[in-house]
Order: structure tokens, then sequence, then C-alpha cells
């Protein structure tokens, strides 16, 4: 109300003025997330929606909008929130959208409003951050255009929108209790790829080109029906791809041109490079600019495969639609081929491609504290963990927001977590004791402070694995400084990988198997942080840290946001915020 | 905590004390509820489990004791609560555990404590009350013994105690979904009837005698292995009997005995009376004396069926285990046919049959209030819902009972409901007029008032349809006054077919196809309580009303049970309870 009132405001304000348009906007929506039934690859099943739809709507603003999202929980039983991936939430910690972080979930029938600025044009998404809930279909696209007056540093004639994901037939319940199981049960591979919210399970758009498999009855308004993406010939169009997988890494690969000239990633401007096909993490978000100069009489191939594991499932498939052919004008030739999914140093290739645009601010040179994260596959009572220097990540029943903020004993275990986990430790091998604790992993950092963080991946429970995992940190960008095959030594060949001059700077970025990255911030933004391996699993099963930053600078938080657990009694109680 | 070190005090204070025995003791029970993969009929789904059991651990306490139990929520994203069926609750309404009515709904990794006496010794029974979550599997047996020193007016030998729910292999996530939906999709018939949490699907113990199905392996400690009732021949049992079916009306007939000898219900002594097979509704319990007088060569057979639907589920039978023979000597008999489904007229035998036992007291002569309840099938926006003087029971946000405490003027709608329908209603057609109202249904009584309620069933959506609803009632007993068929009309006649000498104290009351049942309470327990029909959908469909009850002579609510939404909102700006 307060924000519709300020929007009004605005709008009387600038009636009388030439440039108002230039002035940043309140974009106030109002959504119900509810339980509903989808079929997004043609198999129905119960998923969460927002306002009747899946994916959730697209939020488009500008660079400087506020954006106020009243959200009503419509679940009949469980909490929700939603993150607004990417977006740093300058000032407004509590809207980050972290369940048992940032906020206390918003109960059934409860609203809670989400305002904060999108202070940085880009390519972002949002999602459910409680339980699995993104993994049950809690998503949707928000892409910020540069403020008017200013512009993009590059040119193109329009847009095409890509929010990938996968998707599994079993209910995320089902997949909750399975990996909470001793023994555990895996939720293996997804049954079907996603392009926004659509899929073909058990079909294929290109089943002329696949051998065994049926060839899909296209069209119509079935929630399944395929994507189709309308161009002009000899045009240039800006795709913005973000994933939201829960488990699957991903390769995209366009009809026979093959080439991607990346331009952004994660809402930060990149060194334009161009690439044949292109790796997108969970977590991830890029745009790429193509040019559509091929013979204009035929539609192409959009092509999603699989990276990293067996890939069990299908490619994604989408038509790009050469106007004025037929949408549905199913290409003459076979889908663009996605590189093996074990072909790691592929992927390297790309990740490692990617540096800052000129113009992009440098990272200090030097940083005041490292905090080296071993990553772990562990086991705790028979049950299968991810630990971070030997500890699973276990979320406390009171967000640590508003515990931390009101100094709550009750927040913090004693112990803090080690900023190291030890050079002794072989990564090669399976861990020689597979025994891990649990803890809040909650790391303090002093206020402007620059911390570098070395992910070190290691060898998992079983011999000869190693797996990809895509870190994503909240309420930052940080600046990738380098990647390094086995231990991290902290020693002179190590700090010769680091790249100081033009890291890009971005919000998530992977460890490759066996590998190290470095990462660098700047402690700047007050609040709690999550930082996590964005594969929704893995989240699950303890694979992330908590930065409290600067708790001390952190401004009045919004009641509703801490309106349960200890917070709520210890206001309750006359405490104050 | 404080609970533990009562019970240790009470202890030290009795060390001394020969009668200590005698008396009352704080049973203090630490549970966790969770989703665990379980097999009730074979089949495995997730289901809600308490400490790792299901059903949950029965409850065993002496009348006059405290049960203190710690209940922590480990489901991921869900809140949680249970009720206490049949527990009066006198002094503690907000220890109910319903919620949205008399308490938050428990958070994840949160710690709710209920604390209550049992006042009153019987045969209850404890089930979750949030969304569908009962029908999840989230209920237990709850038995209170006479206090020490006591004697039951009746005698036996030993006892056996049946848990009776029926069973659905889609999820309650899915249920309710489809309940919501439009057109709505119903959740059928029950795939199979639970004993004590284990029933057989797609096979039948006697298949011998069952045409057409295939012959259960018996055995084992599989979670669906045939529940053994062991007994002694020639020799007295109580057996207990409860329904926390989600949908299906009941009938228990045992071997070729057939003598049953009623003595209690919902808590209560009756006067007892001999049956060939008894009826129960979800939400009603029952004690029955069995005299072990059949041929002792035999085992004997003891089968649950459906009353009052197209029996799709096959019955559920149970092996009545006459020592020494082996507990899966299979009877050679078939098992006794429990009634047609439809024979009505069977089913309001045993029932208006139920009179209080001698000693219990009478109900007071007039009543000051005549509340008149029409229960109806109806539309809303397309959605079916069911609905109370055409009012559809909608719960709040914020729990009524803190609500209304605080005096929060958000707690109630302006329009209170209305006390009446109007005799112009043709309970015998569809409604005229189908759509309905959305409300809070909330009733406001007087303290120490006399309250009659009339339930008044009518024809459902469909012609020729009027189903059987067993309402049940939180903080009270009432005495089932009477029945009648078609329109209650409040008249001599109506009047007439009062019971004012020994009508039955029960919780729990049954509405026939288009008749009325009439009931009496005093409003004696100062509260918030919910007043529904017992079967899960018909709940979450809108079937309900409150009874806010003196709220003025509600004691100190628990800070924890109203540590949500707006109640929330107002201690912590300063509020007092």
């Amino acid at each position: 109300m307060r924000a519709l009132f300020a929007w009004c405001a605005l709008l009387l304000a600038c009636a009388g003025v030439m440039h108002c348009a230039e002035a940043a906007k309140a974009r106030h929506l109002k959504w119900e997330v509810s339980h509903m039934f989808w079929s997004p690859d043609c198999e129905e099943k119960v998923l969460i929606g927002i306002n009747g739809q899946f994916p959730g709507p697209t939020i488009r603003a500008k660079a400087g909008d506020t954006i106020v999202v009243e959200l009503k929980n419509g679940l009949h039983t469980e909490g929700v929130v939603i993150h607004w991936h990417g977006v740093r939430q300058i000032g407004t910690p509590w809207a980050d959208g972290t369940a048992a972080i940032s906020q206390c979930a918003i109960n059934p029938e409860e609203t809670f409003t989400y305002r904060f600025v999108v202070d940085k044009p880009g390519t972002y998404f949002y999602h459910g951050h409680y339980g699995m809930q993104r993994a049950a279909g809690l998503y949707g696209s928000l892409i910020v255009d540069v403020a008017d007056g200013e512009e993009e540093p590059f040119k193109y004639d329009g847009e095409l929108n890509l929010l990938l994901s996968d998707w599994y037939h079993d209910s995320i319940y089902n997949q909750m209790v399975g990996l909470s199981s001793s023994p555990m049960r895996w939720i293996g591979e997804p049954q079907s790829l996603l392009i926004n919210g659509r899929g073909q399970f058990n079909c294929s758009l290109a089943a002329a080109h696949t051998p065994g498999t049926k060839q899909c009855t296209a069209g119509g308004n079935r929630h399944c029906a395929p994507v189709i993406l309308p161009v002009e010939p000899n045009k240039t169009y800006r795709l913005r791809i973000a994933s939201t997988t829960s488990l699957a890494s991903l390769n995209l690969a366009i009809g026979v041109s093959k080439k991607l000239t990346v331009v952004e990633a994660d809402g930060n401007y990149v060194e334009p490079f161009v690439v044949d096909d292109m790796d997108i993490y969970s977590g991830d978000s890029y745009s790429v600019l193509l040019t559509t100069d091929q013979d204009p009489s035929s539609n192409y191939w959009v092509s999603i495969g699989v990276r990293g594991r067996t890939p069990k499932t299908a490619p994604a498939l989408a038509l790009l639609n050469y106007r004025p052919n037929r949408g549905f004008k199913l290409p003459a030739i076979a889908p663009p081929v996605t590189p093996l999914w074990n072909d790691t140093a592929h992927s390297k290739a790309f990740t490692t491609h990617i540096k800052a645009r000129a113009g992009t601010p440098p990272p200090p040179a030097t940083s005041d504290r490292r905090i080296e994260l071993l990553n772990t596959q562990n086991k705790l009572d028979g049950h299968i963990k991810w630990s971070i220097n030997n500890v699973s990540m276990v979320l406390p029943a009171t967000p640590y927001l508003g515990s931390l903020k009101l100094g709550l004993k009750t927040a913090l275990t004693a112990a803090r977590p080690a900023d190291t986990f030890g050079r002794a430790y072989d990564v090669t091998r399976p861990p020689h004791n597979p025994n891990t604790t649990t803890g809040d992993n909650v790391y303090v950092l002093r206020y402007n402070t620059t911390v570098d963080v070395v992910l070190q991946n290691a060898n998992a429970l079983q011999h000869n694995v190693s797996e990809v995992h895509p870190w994503h940190l909240h309420g930052h960008d940080f600046w990738v400084l380098g990647y390094g095959e086995g231990a991290y030594r902290g020693d002179a060949a190590d700090a010769a990988r680091l790249n100081l001059v033009n890291p890009p700077l971005r919000n998530t970025a992977v460890i490759f198997p066996y590998g190290w990255t470095a990462l660098r911030f700047v402690a700047d933004n007050p609040g709690v942080w999550a930082f996590h391996c964005h594969i929704e699993p893995h989240l699950h099963m303890g694979m992330g840290v908590i930065f409290a930053e600067a708790i001390d600078r952190v401004g009045k938080v919004p009641k509703e946001a801490v309106s349960c657990g200890a917070t709520a009694t210890a206001l309750m109680n006359g405490d104050h915020l």
C-alpha cells in the first residue's frame, strides 16, 4: 500500500516534467504462490506456481527501480520464501529471501512484502529458497534493463529469453526423504530438461534424427508445447540465458551457425568472446549475441544438453523460427550435438575464457582474510552429507539475520568454523576418515574487509569421483581470480595463477573436479549471506556456509521478517531490533 | 525441561509415601515428527511418522495424569500440530492442537510443548490437524486408564487395541490440490483400510474365500504384516476401537461369535448392549467386550468393511489368534461379511441404540440458545465446497485463540454467522441457488450457557445424494439428544424425539442422509473450539464452524502458541496476553 502510494506520488510529481521517464520506478507486484497441477514435459504433477503460472511471471525492470512484491503464501501447510538471485540487496538484507537465514518463512495465508532495488542491469532470476521448493517449480525470470538514458555496451535488434531448468517426476517430498534416508536414495538424473518451463518427456521434436525416439506431437496450448523463438533474418539478437536446474549442468548450442558472442555473465558485462557452444551451470546467467545469418528458408534447433554427469536425460530442444517460416517447421538437419558430458577440458576452456569487460572495477590488490573451504562428501551416522571443512551445514529454527541482530545467545554454536582445512588433506582420494559433523558454518566478516575464498574440490566417497559444484554467493558479486588443479597450496605458483587485472565479476563460480577456484569480495554489504553449492540436493545435504557480515551495521529489520522462533519470543519479551 | 523437573519433584516428594502411586503423574514424552518411507499396505509411500514409527507411539496414562509432549517438527518446510482427540483440554485450550484455531503451527525445527490433563478414562487418539496431515499418517492411540484406586464399571481379562484408518496411495499434496481445483478432482475411495497402520493392497489374507483375489504372503517384519491379536480361550477382552479414517465409515465384525458388548463410546461409559457388528465413523471411539468362547482349535477373522459409500475398498482383516494356535493359522471359514454399504437402517439401529450408562450426568433440561446448522454442498466460482448455513469455513492466517484473546480487530469478519438457515429450505433437493460464500464461521458463546446444536443434513449438488457426516466437537463432550428424518422443524413432534433422560455423552455424532441430529452442551470451557465434519476432505472443503467460548475467561496463553501472524506483531508492539 505504501509502495503503491509512493509510485502514485512519483507519477504525480513527474506530471509536469519532461525527463520524468528517467526517474526510477517502484514496480508493484501482487503474487500468490500455490500448488497446482501442471504438465511441464507432458507428464502431469503438482508443482508450485505463482498466480496460476509456471514458471512464475517474468519481472522486467530498469536499473535503479524498486521492486515491490507482495507475496501471499497460498500453500496449505508449507512456508515459502523467494530469493532474487543475483540482486545484491544492498541495504535490504531482509529481502534476500532465504528461509532460516535472512527471514522467517512466510506462513500459509500470510503475505510478506519484498522491497528491494535492482541497481544493476542484467539477466537474473528468482526462485524458492526453502527446502527443495526451487525444484518444485518455484522460479521465474528477472530482467533488468539499463536505466533510461543509459546504453548497453553492445547493440542488438531483439531479445529472446531462455530460462533453463531440469525436471523430476518424483515429488520434492519424496526426493528430500530419500536424500535424508540411510541408505540414501539419490534423486538420479532428471526426467526432462525444460526451456521456459516446457519440455518433452518420452518423445523428441527431432525424432527423425534421434534413433529410437518417438516424434512429439507438436503444438497446441499444452503446457509442454515446444518453445518457438521467432526471429527475423539478418538481425542480431540478445539471448538471455539463465539456469535454475536442480542438478544438471547444461550446454547450449544453436543451429549450424554456432557463433555465440558472450557479453554478460551474472549481471556483469564481460569482454566479448565468440564460442560454438556454451556451458551453463545451475545459478549462472548469461547474455549472448546471435546473428541470424543462416539460410532463412529453414528454422534451426536450439539444443540444451547435460554436462558433467552421464547424460541419461534427453536434450531439450527449441525452435529458432526464421520468420516468415511457420513456427513448427522442423529443421531438416539434426540438432547440434552438445559436447560430450565428460569433456572437462571443453568446460574449462569456456569458463576460464570469461574476463571482465574493460571498465569493470578491478579487485583490491590484496585481501585481509583468506577462507579456504574444502568440499567433501562424508557420512554422518550412515547418512551421506556434503561438508565444508568437515562440517555439514544445518540451518537453525530461527533465521540468523534476526537472531544475530538481536544478539541472541542461542544464535550461534560456540565454535566458529575453521578458515582452513589444513594442507595435509589428500584431495585425490576418498576421505581417510569419512565421518563428518554438523554445525552452523557461520563465518563472521568484519565490515569493509577484503575476503578471499578458495573453494577446494576433492574426491567424493567413491574412488575416482569428483563432481562439479557451482557455488553461489548471496549479497555480492565476487571477482573470480582463478582456477587451479589439485590442492591449493597458497604458494607462489598458485598466486601466479590468479588474475588481478581483469577477473570477471560474478555471483556463481564452479569448482572443477579435483580443482580449486579462488574468489575475492569486499565485505561492504551488511547482512547474513548464504554461500552454497547451487545444486539443490547438495545444499539439502549440507553443502554451504553462511557469511555474517557487519551485523552491527544492518539497518532496522522489518518485524515481519523476524516474526518467528527465538526472535519473535525476544521481541515479545521487550527486546528491540 | 520444566515438566521434567516437575516430574522429578513429584517422584522425590513421593519417595517416603506409601500411596504415592495413586498420585497423578506427569508423563513426559519427546517426539519428533518427520517424513519417512513406509509401506502400510505393502505399497511404499512417504508418510508422516513420529519417532520413526507409524502409527505414532501409543500414549498410555491414568485419569488425572498430565501429559507433556515436547513435539519437535522435523518436517522440512511444513508446519505441524497434534490434536488430542476427545481430550477436553479444560483450562488449556492452547494445547488443543488445531492450527489456525488454537495455536500457531509449529515451524520446522521448532519444538512446542503440549501439556494437558487427561481427566477422564477412555479410548482416545491423537492426530494432525493442519491441512490434511492426518491423512498423511500423523496419528496414534491415546488410552487413559482409570485412576489408581478406581475401577472400570465392567470386568475383563485383557485388552486389544484397534486403531483403524484408511489409506490412499496418492500424496496429500495431490489430494489437496485436486479438491481445490476446478473442476474438482475427488480423492475417490481409499486403496486400503488399515488396522494399527497395517493393511494389504492388491491381495487378501482370505483369498480362499474371496474370488478373484490373490493370497497375501503373510508374516515377517514388514510394515504390512497382518495384525495378530493374541487371546486365551474363554476369557473376556476389552477391544478398544477408534477410527481416524480420512473418508471411510467402517463396520467391524468378528469371527462366528458376533457377540460384542458395547460399553464405552468416545471416552464415556454407555449402557451395555450386545451387537453382531458395529459401525465406527471417523472420529468415533468405542470399547466393546468380547468373550473368547469359540472353538479354540481355530483362529478367527476380525473384519473391517466400508459403510455408506460404494465399497471399492477391500475389507481389512486381522487374526484373532486363539493361543496356543500359531498366529498365522488362517481360519478355515470365511471372514464375517459386514453389512451392505447402503444398509442405512442397520446403521441407524446401531447408532441410536447408544445410551448413557446409569450415573452419567444428564443434560440441563432446557437450553439458552439453539444453533441450527444446515449442511450443504455448494459451489464457489466453480469450486465445490461444503457449507454451513451457506458459508464455507476458511481459516485465518492468525489463529483465533490468540487474536480473540488480544481483541485484535482483524480477528473476525464483521458479520456473525447465522444461528438458523430458515425453515423454507428444501433438504430433499439440490440447492436451488448452489452458490456459497466463505467466512470465518465463528459463533461466540457466552460462559456457562447451555447450547443446542441441530445439525441438518440435506441433498448434495447431485440429485438423490445425501451423505453421512460425522461431526466432531473440540473442548467438549455433548449429549446426543436425538436423531430425526427430513427437515428439523423445532415443533412438538421434533421435541418428542429428544431424549433428555439418558442421552449418551460423546464428542462425535453423525448426521444420517436427509436427517438431523440434535446435540446439547454447556459452554463451560473457555477457549476456541472447532466443530467440524471429521471427514478430512470435507473439512478441507469448508465443512466446519468455530465456537469462541468465554474468551475473557481464557487463562494466560503461552507465547509459543501465538508466536505468528497478527498476534506476534501485536505482542512485539507491546500488547500483552
